[in-house]
């Protein structure tokens, strides 16, 4: 095991709306996990677990491009679709912010309003919060049962890894 | 008053969640009513209250484009923007779906994520049920307390002549 996976990952059930925030701090300036984020190029290399191969069907992190990219593992496919409402690159006081929605196509009418900020920590280090919201607190709940966090746990080693690299 | 004045609409607050709920019937077919949602040149001509001029910056309403429009009332001036996620077209048995984001540049770090449900009540009549979900009460609260409801209850007024035209 690494180093890396001592890095704590928050991820907490908001006690008053059906949302789900994580908290993680990375050894890397917001603008490199700013770049690990909109770069398909680099998403590929971490976002899931490490037993998953990720496909980019299209992936425009923009504000108002979209996205759409599967997941394979063994054998079964996990295909993900949604739009940018909002990508702002951090700068000086200034936080990197990314808004998107979020379907799993498995449950196809079940949508997620996503945002992720990052912030300068100094030192060459970043914390990252994301949110995830959706409209009732049984599919908040389903989410967090459904093996989200070993893919998030996972993910963020991944990227730690990259960054370090 | 026309007698398009007399069609209710319900505007509820969710006790659960930081949802609102928009539910109203029209006297037009679901095909009919989508297209004066996804047409801009339609959508120009009934978004908002009376008093108010609408200009479309652009207006992509597919899965995956975007918008941004400003409205002019008083001199003043609001712009709103965001993405669809996902459009899909009514058809036989099929509700029409519009799920976007949405944000008032007023409040610039503020977003909702609304989903526009339109189903075949026959006889050429449709059932519009939309829904906006923030994340947290308090700013759900301010939108219903913005004046949100008589630009909604005038647009549909507007809409329903739009229809009948």
């Amino acid at each position: 095991m690494s180093t890396s996976t001592t890095r704590a990952t928050q991820i907490l059930a908001d006690p008053d709306v059906p949302l789900v925030r994580i908290v993680r701090e990375f050894d890397a300036p917001p603008e490199k996990v700013f770049r690990a984020h909109v770069d398909p190029e680099l998403v590929v290399q971490w976002l899931g677990p490490r037993a998953v191969t990720m496909q980019v069907e299209h992936f425009d992190a923009r504000t108002g491009g979209s996205y759409r990219y599967v997941h394979t593992s063994g054998g079964e496919q996990y295909a993900f679709h949604g739009s940018f409402h909002e990508v702002r690159s951090p700068g000086v006081d200034v936080a990197g912010v990314i808004v998107q929605t979020f379907t799993f196509e498995g449950v196809p009418d079940g949508v997620a309003l996503e945002r992720l900020q990052l912030e300068d920590l100094g030192g060459g280090r970043t914390r990252l919060t994301g949110t995830s919201l959706v409209d009732s607190f049984a599919d908040r709940d389903a989410m967090l049962a459904s093996g989200m966090e070993t893919g998030i746990h996972e993910g963020y080693e991944r990227l730690d890894e990259l960054l370090a690299g």
